[in-house]
Order: structure tokens, then C-alpha cells, then sequence
């Protein structure tokens, strides 16, 4: 009963012997190497057009390095009040930035609003140096809370950042998850909807160590691989985040992979409906699932074995808010969380 | 005939099969499992003493961050003037210093010797603003020309050091290959003599990933932890990263792999003193041996595969100056070094 | 009739005639001189114990290098929403602290309050490496809607502040508006608040360029001058700031320079509240008067040539909110306005 | 006799003359006032092209952000070994540029050679992230020992720079001092002869505090306004900068003024040539003298009132080099230097 986090499910079987079969003799470092080519390619074909992929160690630096990409003096980086950016990454993208602000805007439901950042921006008068500049945009896709961002929302988005031509940059620590919720393709969810640069996670889903900015304009995206060095993210043996690629995105495996996850959200989902012990503010659109229990509840669930976070309640719609004797639980699935683990949890209610 | 770098050289079986049967379900993340504080015991074990040990991503990573915990506005890092840190890490330690300064000091054999450590100190005064101030010391062991520092070569280096109360760190990116030719314990070879951090290096020496700042004194060490989250550092899978070191320390397995590769490099450098078309401006102490050869031979050797790079040759000694019709060139060993491997390329000389 | 900004203003003659006093021969450079050693004493009289004092070129340079004082990885800095430090300053506070994040806390009247303040340090755990770690609290006296702390909020956001060990860092940009207008001393206001650094401003105020930090505990005072310096804030003919707070604070003439700005404010709060054609939201408690005008008044008083700014009106009251046919005005009042200008712009209502 | 540094000296009366009568009333703060306006065309003027001119506090920030306008990760800038920016600005130009590294480049009379730049640069090949790039090229004009690039000097330089597509920065902090030097014009000793980017000071020859970037390709010259507001170094009072230069650039005053200094520095050295107890090891070219003195004699020097520094003497040529009695010692003139301070100083040795 492990909902804590989908960071505590270790790697897919798959991945894990793709991650062996890697350790073939020798090979160049620092990317050189075979199986990094073979799965920039696949990048490629699964984007559907040329991209540029940089591996890195973490969803933070993911992100923090995708953030300095369009990184200037006075940078203002627009993104949702809970974004994982600016609460959970210890002021990485600050510093990864050399400094660089960020504004963090209020919206329901985890998501930015068109209008809410453009408020935000009009902050900003262009030229005006002593408010700073805009510098770029950032969602997360699936969002902190578990909820999904459609394609016309992140259209509408982007057609907001265009009037600053701002990059839009997608933390996609939960890609696949959002992937397979919206049943649409990555180059619809990414470049397509005008998403610029993209964090690509596979270490949630399955990886045990696969993370990579991918940048949908080649041209000015050589300059992460100085950022990335700069920041010591560049793995010698490099070929063994490659190889963890190489057998997650093969076969669809990590569609697959997120698929079960999502499932096993929306069985939880209709447990906790059914439950006169709980109740479920919203219905979860990937692997996350918000529910309100009873407090006195939480220390038997804790001693039954189930691991799960408190979660701060503000952002719970009004008719929703929190009674005094309640509190929200966060719980996450993975590739591993079993039908089992959802009942046993369940009765634990 | 893979002599590149020992990062060409993949992972050990014995590291690889740790790692794999670390996948074991569920484990808390960000090093809070069980094989993260067996792997933490294990360092106490092996050096003899409570120290506070910080997994990261890459060696850059590891200086970079050590060097960041005595950072102070206006700080200088003394290092040899050909150290990995001042020349082959993209400007890491400066970025995650906030801007220290490297202050290179040339010395024979690629080590610092105490008397120029003491002379390029005297630049600093004392509370004189204009030319900042000395913050640490750093060697690397053994060294980017496959030296290795003397136990009294490093207490003598600390002993200056000391003078100005400067914190001694370690760049050991190959610290097993130093320990085994010293014949020596991590113990003697690091606190005993005086070292305050080190970056204990697993990578090269047969981990796929698997780096560490260790920190001696550990009232100051919890610093690091924000380092290295603020770096984007921090692993949330990071039982992968202690299940290499675990499969690493076993037995002795670290020791011995470390063995071979200076064996290696040893018949090596017995095969160029026995030939007529190379010669060993020195003898190897750890897993690097550098040669000089005809620069003619060399394309042929680059066609019938060997791998390996060619060097600057500054810092040869003056009676091993190059001729006009020499090349100098690194020839690096590691644990899939074959005996084997090096008849092919001694034949090809 | 010029109320754009106090800086708009000049110098008073007073403190020119000090500036120009000072130009007698050599003397030496970085701080060493006569008159800088008699300033540094003139402060510790003002302050009643022994200060350190920092002289900086800029009120963002002083705000910056107080905050860096504190700084530390993952370092949060708490301010009001409407801080000078976080909307105006072009993110030199994120710069010179090397990344910290200001944490931007509402309140009503320009001014933030200890249960805001509460909540917001709330989402800061110790020791939890995520989220980050408060480093700093800082407010500004006078506000940047011109009213003004009391000594007794002063203290209740330092209560809080304590609860976590937090240095309060006070934005005196118009300290001594804020001080006449309390009718307290330095110290009281200060330190013995709960003040531990202070930005104190000159030039707002009758300078040109007299800006300086003010620390109360020497003891770890030093590190200043490294940041300082670092920053190219050292100004070498460092006598000329000291010539110009020798002037200024001789004699009490900067609180009769802050005296007459607020003493104009009044008297033009006054005026607006016996107009017809403009309310006053608040009434000023130091030298910003904010005043509700019809918007179509807006470009005949321009074209008279008065010069102001318009100002976002959320931080007004409920039930002073703008009008659509009504847009908010800031005018600041200085030493240099006269009775005649409050006169002129008055009629232009 | 106070030949410590021109930075001793004060302002000259012109100038003085000319801040105070821009005390005149209210003016618009930032640099948009009238004087600033007028100041900006008499630099266009004295370059003979349209320039971008931006000022800042001090000369370590007109180098540091001068240098930052070119920074990107893993940045190396090529300075001469002695240059202040290595040497005397307290990490300033490694913060600014967020973690640049100086490379440090030795060459006689305190000048780099165009081959020992370009050997230099030869140690980073393109697009190899280990090793960082090449940023900039900085020279110091007139240099650290009081020397004086010539135009072909300083062109040959820039071709090496130009190999690289690099900009050439020239440290001015005694920009009127080689300039009457070499007795051409600014225009032929920047941009003419291949200068991007200009420190250009007016402090230590007659201002108390007036020091500007110049810019001389205006097309991206804009990114400096924030990188200055970033650093805290716009002045609110901006006029009174204006005001110095206004009063040092008319009627050729500068000029004047650095004549005059030099022509103290050759008076010195023909006093020296012709003294038993003092020997010259080089003719000043500037307003720096450095001469070589019996250690014994210094503290009756220094009794008398005689104020100097002592010096490094690592750049003597081997000719030159110091006797076991000897010392070396500094000895700046400037605009208030009297002939009578020469005599006095003189008679002492």
C-alpha cells in the first residue's frame, strides 16, 4: 500500500534488463555512443520530427536546465502557484537560472488560465528594467494535483506567451500519464499545441534514472549541452540512461506502463466514491488521486502499512474545502501499484 | 584496445547484479531505504570513523559541490594548473561556487607541491578586500597524469593549508587506483592526512554511475544536502545509486577491480621501456600511462581500432621534451582492460 | 509640480555644500579616510551602540547585499506582495543572493502581518530539502504605499521571524519619513524592534547617492565587505558618500528634510479631501500620497505639467475600489516641494 | 607625496564645479534627464560614431558587467596575468558572468602577446563542452604597470580575437592616460583598432565618481540596461554622474588632466635615472612609475609621509630582477600631483 509517491516503485522489469543488456564491453562516453544515437532517433520518430535530447540525472534539473535555456538578466518565468518548480525544487530553477524569478499565478484546478497569465504579464512593460522582463512560460503536464491540460488549453496558453514570444516549457515528469489520459499523440500534447521545450520524464513511470530535456527547435538547442556539462548533468557512461530509454519506450512499454498507473487511479477513485468514510473532490485525470478522509482515521491507515503524504488543502475548490475533523491525503500510483494494494487500502478507510 | 578513458569501460557484473537486485518493490525515495543507510554504515566502516556521505551524478557534480561547501563571496580554490576541475569541467565549480576562483599552480609529476601552494597563498592578505580571499585546497589523487600523492605529500599540502585554515579536498575520480598503488587505507589516505572532503568516485572504477562526497567532519556536512538539491543532485531513485556502491565495497570487489587496471598499466609501461618505437617519460602509478610515440605510427594504430587520446605535452619534464616527430598520448586502463588488449597495441607500436 | 519621485529631487544644499567640502587634497581611497571614520561614528550616536555601515551605490544595491548576508542554498526571503525588493529591483535580490526566492506575502495596507507572515513560513518544514528553507525577513519602512509600521508590528513580525531564527531585514529607503512620522529614534525604530539589518536610504531624502547598509551585531558583520566588494558596490573616492551623510545627518537636517516632504503630503491629502473632484483612499502616513482622480482629468494635468504615475489599484480597500471611469495616482512629496506646488496641482484636480 | 593611487586624489574643481550646478531643481531620475542626454551625444562625439553608454558605480562594475554582456555557460575570458580584473576585483567579473573563468595569460610589460592569446585559445577546441569557450579578450589600457598597448598592438590582438569571434573589451580605468600617451584618438584606440567594448573611467583622473560602459555596436547593446539594473547599479540620481562627465569632457579637460599626470610620472622617472640610491627598471608610459628602491630606505619614506605601495616584482625582466636589498615600489601620479610632491618624494630616496 504504497501511495507516497510513484518515485518509490523502482524500475520496470523491461527497463531493468534493457539496462543490463547495455553493459556490452566498452563504449564511447559522454553520449557517443550506440545505443544513444539509436534512441535519439526513436526520439525522433516518436515526436515526428527532428528534436534535440539531453539526459540528465533529474525532473529538477530537467526542468531547472530547460529553464536557463531562455535564461536573461532580470527573467521573470511565469508558472502555476503549486508547480513543482516553484515549491518542490529547492530553488533550482532559481539558481540554475542565475536568478531568474518566478511568478507563480493562482488557477483552479492546478492549471494556469490564459487570463490569469496574462495579468501576470502586464506586470511587465516591455523595457520597463526595473520590473524585469518576461522570460518564459511553464506548465505541468499531468499537474501537481492529477489533473490534465487539453490540448486547446495549452494552445490557449501558448497564444498568450506568443504575445510576448515567450518559450512555453513542459515539465513533463508525468508525460506518459497525461499521454494516455488524453488518448492523443506526443507531438499533439508537445510542439504541436505550441510547446517549445519539453522535461521529459521517465523515472516516475518506470525508468529508474531516465530524465531528458527535449527542445523541439534544433536550431538555438545547442546551448544546453553547455548548461548541462556546466551544471555537472552530464553522465560519462551515458549510455546507460540510453539503454533505461531504449527498453522504455520500445513497444509502446511505457504507454503501457502509464496506462495501469491511470487504472489503477480511477479504481481508487470509484472505492473512495463508493465510501461513506471518504470523499473525492475531483475525479483524478492520471495517476494521483486527492481524497478527504476523517483525521482520526490517518494514524490506523499509517499503522496498517499504507504510505501516503498530507497534502495542503488550499487549493480545494470552496464547496470542497476541508471540514475540521478532515484532511487531504495525496495517493499516487505506479507501474506497480496492484489491484490488491487498492483494496487492501480501501479497507483501511 | 580501448584506452579512451576507463568511462568507455561499461560496469562491473558484480556491480551490475547489485544493482539489478535492488528493483525489489516498493522503497522510499530520495535515500531514505534500506540499502541507502546500509551503504551509509558501510562508508563509516571503511574509513573508520562517522562521516556524512552525499551520492550525486557525476564527478564534476562531486567537486563541484564539495568546493561549493566552503564557498564564500570572493573565495579562491587552489588546484594544480592541470586539474579536472579547473580544465575539464565546463566551468561546474565555478557556477556552483557562485563564482569562486581557481588559482592554478603549476608543479612537477601533476601535483601540487606545499612550497607553491604557500607562494600562491601569499598573493591573498589577509581582510584585503581587492584580491578575495583563499577558501580550499584541492588535489586530485591519484592525479590527471596517473600520479599519486605521498601520505606525507598530503599532510605537507594540508600543513600549508592549515596556515590559513583552508578545508583540504579530494578529487577522487580514481581514488581506488590511488589507494592500491599507495598500498595504504581510505582512512590513512584521506583524514588521517588531513583531507576534509572527498569525492569518492565509483564511476570509472566500475559503477555506471555512482559518485560521492564524502565529508569527514560531520557538524558542517548537512549543507551539502542543500547543495546538491539546489543542484538538481539529488536522485529520487536513489537506492539504484547505493545498490552500485553496495555491489562496489562487498569484498573488496572495488579494491581488486583497482588492482587490475594499474596492473594493467604496468605491463604497459614494461612493454614500451622493452620497445624500440615508444618511450615512458615516466612510470605509471595508477590505471594512466602516458607514451610518446612516432607521430607517424599513429593513424595506423587509430585504423586497427585503438582508442585513445593524445595529449598536451607541457608538462613533461625537460629531458622528456617532445621531438618534432613525437606525439605524447594517454593510454588509460580500467577493469576490462585484458592482457589481451594490450599485446594488440604494444604489437601495434 | 513634479510628484513622480522623491529622486526626482535632487540634493539639498546642505549636503551639496558637505559634498563639496570634502575635496580638500588627497586622501585615501576604499573607506580609509577622516570623514568616513567620523560618519561611521556619527552612526553608532544615531543608533546608540556600536553599527557596522556599508556604503553602496544604489537602495537596490543596499536591499540585494542585505539579503545576501543571509544567504544560503534553497534560501527563502519573505517580503510583502508589494515590496520593492520583489517587483522593482530587476531581481538583483535573487542575483546577489545567488538564487533565493522572495516569498510574497499580502497584506492590507501596504504592510505585512504576522499571521501572513506565519502561514507563509508554514510551508517551509525543517529540514525538508524540497521546499527550500527560510533564510530572511524583510519589510520597508515606510511602506511602498507610504504608510508606516509601528513599532509594536515592528516587533510582532520579529516574533515570528524568531520563531525560526530569521534575521528582519528593514528597506529604509525612506527611513527617515517613516522615523518622523513615528516620532521615535533610529534605535527604537531598529534594533530595538527587532531590526538585525537595515538599508538605510540618503538619497530620496536630500542625496545624491548615500546609500548604505547598517548592520546592529558587528559580530558577523565583516562579510559585507567581501559581498560588497564582489559587487562592485566599493567605491574607491569613498569619501564623497561619507561627505554627503555628514551633511545630511549633522544637525538633524535629514529629519527636517523628511519633516517638510510629509508635511506636504498632508497638506495635499488635506487638499484632496476637500475636493470634489478626487478622493483619498488612505490617509498618507509619510511622504506617498495615493489619490483616486477621474481618468479624464488625467491628460490635462499632464499637459500642465505635472508629473506622476499611475499606480495598480489591487491593493486598495474593498470599499475603495477604483471606478471605471477613475484610475489611482501616486504622488510623492520631497524636501524640495513647496507650498506652491501642492497649490498649483491642486487647482489641476 | 601621496603616490598610493590616483584614486587618492579627489575631484578636480572643474568637475566639482560642474555636479553642483546640476543641482538645479527636479529632473526625471534614471538617466533621462537633460544632462545625461547632452552626455550621451558628446561621447558620440569624442568616438566619432554612435555609441551606447551606460554608467555605473565603479570601475570593477563597468569591467564586470562589460565582461557579463558576453558570458554564457562555460565561459573563458582571456586577460593578461596581472590584469585587476584577475587579480584585484574580489571575484567581481566571475560573479557578474555567473561562474566564468579568467584565463590568465603571461606576457612582458604587463601586455598580452598575440601569440600567447593565441596559444591559449588553442587549449579550447570548438564545441567541446569539457572544457568550456572562449568568451571575450580583455586588455588593460593603460596596463597594471603603466604601460601602453599601441594601435598595431592592440589590432593584432583583435585578428587573434577575431579567430575566435570574440570581443575585445579594454579595461579604460586610465583611459585618458594612454590616450595622450600615444596621442591619438579615442576613436583610433577602440573601435578603430578593434575595441567592442570600453571601460571607460573617469575616477581616478579628476571625477569622484564617473565610470561608464561604452558600447560600440548599438544593436545589442540594450541587454547591458538590465544587466546593470541587476547588479543595483543604476543610479536613481543618474544626473550627477552625467554632471561629472559633462564638466571632465568639456574643452578637452579630461585630457588635460591626464597630461599632466604623465608628465609628473616622467619627471619622477628622470629623477630616478638620475639618482645613486633608485633605479628604473622601464620609462613610465603612463601616469605609473615603478622604481626600485633600498628595502632600508622605505620607513623614512614612509616616516616623511611618503605614501606607496610596495609590489610583486614577478614581472621584472630577468635583467631587472631584484636584488636581496631591493625593493619594488609604485608610485602613482595624478592630476593634483605638484611638481613640489616630486621634488620632496625625490629628495627622500
Amino acid at each position: 500500500m504504497f501511495f507516497a509517491s510513484d518515485n518509490w516503485a523502482g524500475a520496470s522489469d523491461t527497463v531493468m534488463a534493457a539496462l543490463s543488456s547495455a553493459n556490452d564491453g566498452f563504449a564511447p562516453a559522454y553520449g557517443e555512443d550506440d545505443i544513444s544515437r539509436r534512441v535519439a532517433a526513436r526520439f525522433n520518430d516518436i515526436f515526428e520530427r527532428e528534436v534535440a535530447v539531453f539526459f540528465v540525472a533529474t525532473g529538477s534539473a530537467a526542468n531547472s536546465l530547460a529553464l536557463a535555456h531562455s535564461a536573461r538578466p532580470g527573467g521573470a518565468i511565469f508558472c502555476h502557484d503549486e508547480a513543482h518548480v516553484a515549491v518542490d525544487e529547492c530553488g533550482c530553477p532559481e539558481f540554475m537560472t542565475g536568478g531568474s524569478k518566478l511568478v507563480r499565478i493562482k488557477g483552479a484546478g492546478g492549471k494556469i488560465a490564459p487570463e490569469g497569465l496574462a495579468k501576470a504579464l502586464s506586470g511587465f512593460q516591455d523595457g520597463f528594467v526595473h520590473h524585469g522582463r518576461p522570460q518564459a512560460v511553464t506548465i505541468t503536464q499531468s499537474s501537481e494535483i492529477g489533473t490534465v491540460y487539453t490540448l486547446d488549453e495549452i494552445a490557449a496558453i501558448k497564444a498568450v506567451a506568443d504575445t510576448r514570444a515567450l518559450p512555453l516549457h513542459m515539465d513533463g515528469a508525468r508525460f506518459a500519464n497525461a499521454l494516455v489520459s488524453l488518448g492523443v499523440t506526443p507531438a499533439e500534447m508537445t510542439w504541436k499545441a505550441g510547446v517549445d521545450l519539453l522535461s521529459f520524464g521517465g523515472t516516475k513511470n518506470g525508468c529508474w534514472c531516465a530524465e531528458a530535456v527535449v527542445i523541439f527547435d534544433k536550431d538555438k538547442a545547442d546551448e544546453l549541452a553547455w548548461l548541462r556539462k556546466r551544471a555537472g548533468q552530464l553522465f560519462s557512461k551515458s549510455r546507460f540512461i540510453a539503454a533505461q530509454f531504449d527498453g522504455y519506450l520500445a513497444d509502446d512499454h511505457w504507454l503501457d506502463l502509464a496506462r495501469h498507473s491511470n487504472a489503477m487511479a480511477q479504481k481508487l477513485a470509484d472505492a473512495v466514491e463508493a465510501s461513506d468514510n471518504a470523499r473525492l473532490p475531483a475525479r483524478p485525470e492520471a495517476n494521483e488521486t486527492f481524497i478527504v478522509v476523517k483525521k482520526v482515521r490517518i494514524p490506523a491507515m499509517r499503522d496498517a502499512g499504507a504510505a501516503f503524504y498530507e497534502w495542503p488543502a488550499d487549493g480545494l475548490a470552496p464547496d470542497q474545502a476541508l471540514r475540521a475533523d478532515e484532511e487531504l491525503i495525496r495517493l499516487v500510483t505506479s507501474f506497480r501499484t496492484s489491484e490488491a494494494d487498492i483494496e487492501s487500502f480501501v479497507a483501511l478507510l
